[in-house]
């Protein structure tokens, strides 16, 4: 399958019955250690998983003479591409070098991206309108609150590049799964076979927390010794759901 | 109008109803790039709204053999000046350097400063008694929570001279805005025309929420063109608000 | 009383009276400024109250040859003699050099602690499965969220040593206090005249601050003149609990 | 004149008369705070002086499946490109996020930047080999020494794109103007009166820290009143250097 | 003698017998663990040695509309005053809250301060021109190097009140001892017994240095037991020099 | 050969030779990513070269009541053993935990470290008395200067167990590498490999630096092709040294 094609919907699905934690786990064992963007939040926790590619938006640090508040006669710019061209199911990432001085969205480009379709939005930077965004049932992930508009302090200036997100490489395509543990990025061409073997992970864990909750102890529980996978087995055909 | 006059009714009110990103916007069209204090949150966002002039309180270091647990036959000092001598309706603004170390306040001089009417705090410092302090119907922004009493750490030197927060500078009489965003300081002598346009702003900023809610593009919509201005202009006589 | 006596009931139900605030105070009081472990907050502010005795936990950078994904041919190591050793009612303290980029625990290990009688957690570093954790009826104060596994940034090297949790000394046997204003380590030999002496500031700070909110200024009040201090006996005469 | 045209011989020696300092002071008064570049220092001192067009390079972090050590059969990239293919005379800038953990540059690259007539680098990474670059007669500016090769942490993805180094934009075709103080941008289009203007007022401050050497008062001297003025005109015809 | 006193010849010359190193360890025999001013250098570390009385100026941030770049006709301001009135032989202390992005002095003013026979200059802000200071033989401390001028981001507020300078205090005519390893700040009224008992301290460790460097072990050198002692007591009388 | 046994000459020559951004190379060949400790720099620049294996010394921050001015009769301490115990040859690896509050270690010690044959110091924390030791022909890395007292902030606990410096681990008998770029970390095991093949690459690297000075691009010559490979070989007959 080639890795510009759309996410399977066992991929997603998979991905979402994952935590973030899980998902970790996977891409550590390919050998991926740098690959989870931590000191970003979701603005609503009761809205925060996040699946979906990477559409990459990336700004830098605004100059006096050129970026004033807006106009209608200001020539479109690589944001407004981003607001209204970027797929229906991405996550919108936005790169601005950790600069949390301005708010790199406020509340009607959000409600503009939700009413679009889009997945939700991960920056390194700050969202302006926190209070109205927080209660949005959509997911945006950032990693401070600002009330300065963008152009107080940053500037758009390109869109489907790779960028840095807090130390954490992003091309355009990759899958982010984000939870309030932070945000993972799985490069494209292995998002299936991870999202297969977190659901598996996250279905043996669910069935490793019930055993601990009932007192047994880590060891032979946490990895599982041969009795407890044979009770696992036993669990997932007792009825627990199948991975995609 | 002097500067140093009260507030009027209208212009609290128009405060009242823009949010910090409208009025760090209006700030912005008037040159003023760093007005807005990010890095502090409201203890209870339940009691997050705060509008009021500026009463400062300076504190340094504290020095081991000057700042010691308080005692009945200590002389007065500044922050008691701030705590009993502040007027009703102003915003205590405490400046510690950005020293979280301690507690600027506790929960019974914040409750004292309720039972006289401020209006709220700002600090760039910590609070202590956070627990109960964000249980109060009072806001509270500060930079961060911290057990210790003050002089653990800080002492009190001065009332009502000018201070930096985070990197803003504020003097004595300027008008605090704040809300989940952060807080803006607004020059005292500029309060009302930036209350006035920060309404009328707002007021079409919920407009404008409102057609993209419906699915409109943010072409033509945000900045306005002349059709959506006629819209807005109607809904305005269907009923919505009048600035002051 | 030897130190590494258990704890008496009157001691642990002293400071859980006691506010973390109330508690640094004493400790600044006999001469201790640098107690409060700040910048950690409870997973669950709804089981945020924590006291009992350190067992330290202390991990340094991971090696890439030497630290991977787990198997259940691992031999032991000082996180599994922490899970499973440490005594019911301690405070697991764990010191990562406020390495925040792996989670040194998540929900299963949590649950295993919790399971055992554990009072709860204390790190410096981050936790992982905190959508899970944050709903336990159970104490956990970190400094952040990370999804990664602890070995992908961390590894565990000693048990009951002593270390620094955010620029604070813990001893094994030191007692932890915490709340959301964060954590107060009290030297073992100290704690139970600390636990006395917070219990009554408590009881005292709780009934001026009645008196506060009643319009008392604070002169007089806070700290408490004859007046007060003769109108606070008779308050306790009327009902208020006795300490341990 | 274009803003593309090369720099005038003219312009180039007006800023390397200049101070930093004073082409900052220059720049505030047409406007710009947001254009010094500070916490990065030449490697050699006696090498610091620093004037170009920018040459922008820009990096993301690495991921371990795509960066790995150099070998001959490894395809271009944008470092290979703006080492063989930046014009002579102009300033490589090479953007990092301040990530400082990798070297962007060693020795050998840093060689042939100079064998090739680049005027020097600015960057807000790091440098490897410093030890003896520091000894080059080149104008390297950094935040930090580092010895682990780029491809350990870093990546490099396009060239001659906007880029923020240490929050301040720069342009292709910027100038740097570079001393220990750190490095100002100045646009393209604003170098030819920025840079006459600075060696105007290097000049006249050059006669006044004669001035004030001689125990004259800032007052009068500092701004220049009328008679300063003066003095400093007939010391100009007695032999300063004019402007280009 | 009062503490507004000068300070005697021989405290000066006590001081600058002896390290930092030395004096804090004066200072924390006294209680005092927090008088150490870390992360400033001498900017000339042949023009090192700093003693003198504090002279405080306090810095906040500048304001677009009130900071603008000098003219003739400005008024007086706490800068020109601390510049232009502080007494000769102190040593001026400007506190930035660590602001570093504008220099707080150039070599302007620095040349001024010079030739008004001021000891020196301590900031934990940034200086400009540090290039032409660096050779000056005048003792400036100073966290930074920045270009811009003050204004760009600073504004003088007052002089001579308590400030903090990177989380020490420093009180109006507070004795500052600095070295290459940063800066004391001693209080006034102990300025006599420190610089005494700091010069008996750095004569007993000069002695001790000659031992280990002979080959004794630290044990019975370094605290001196009773041999050390005598061995110390027949080496002042050889001729090392007597304290003030 | 076992790893505890001493470093071959032609080991420790091998490192001599190269540079701490060669042996980095080497360890990412391995797959090491974390193996180099930045942010700490040589106090004497003219005697950086430091080589050798790890003896570590762990500090934790201090409290009040136990860590005071030494006396003679002070019971032995970690610090102590590690003065006098550790054996010659080694490197004195100090954890702090980042702590630059105080000093680690001052001249007299260092001294006594210099006379035993030690053959440097690495350390996350701050040395102090730095105008001396940094005259002394004797490799101390450190992260900054700092005039207090080690006992001021921090305690010695334990030696020779394993410790993080800023996020590198190091085991007791991992050789250290150093230079102005930082250090480098190389497990005991791999040292002999990695010291080889450090030689052979950075006399390849200086072939290279002699041909890139001479006008060759960078293409065929960084990495060699062929035709490089045979100058080089060529070149190594006519002199350049052998490896260990």
């Amino acid at each position: 399958m080639s890795s510009s094609a759309p996410l399977s919907a066992e991929t997603i699905k998979n991905f979402m019955y994952a935590s973030t934690a899980t998902v970790s786990m996977q891409m550590l064992k390919r050998g991926f250690r740098n690959c989870a963007v931590s000191g970003v939040r979701p603005l609503n926790p009761n809205a925060a998983r996040l699946v979906g590619p990477a559409f990459t938006l990336r700004y830098i640090p605004s100059r006096e003479d050129l970026d004033k508040p807006p106009s209608p006669s200001d020539p479109p710019n690589a944001q407004r591409t981003a607001i209204e061209e970027s797929p229906a199911g991405c996550v919108l990432v936005i790169a601005t070098e950790s600069n949390t001085r301005s708010g790199t969205l406020g509340d009607i480009l959000a409600l503009r991206l939700k009413a679009r379709g889009i997945a939700g939005v991960l920056t390194d930077g700050a969202m302006r309108d926190t209070p109205v965004i927080g209660k949005f049932d959509f997911p945006v992930y950032c990693a401070a609150a600002a009330a300065p508009p963008s152009m107080a302090n940053l500037r758009p200036v390109e869109v489907q590049t790779p960028v840095g997100i807090r130390g954490v490489p992003v091309y355009p395509g990759d899958i982010i799964v984000a939870d309030e543990d932070g945000a993972i990025v799985v490069p494209r061409h292995l998002a299936d076979e991870v999202a297969r073997d977190s659901f598996e992970q996250e279905r043996l864990e669910k069935f490793v927390a019930i055993r601990v909750g009932q007192g047994h102890p880590i060891t032979g529980t946490y990895p599982p010794n041969d009795e407890t996978k044979t009770l696992y087995q036993a669990w997932i055909k007792a009825g627990e759901p199948a991975g995609g």
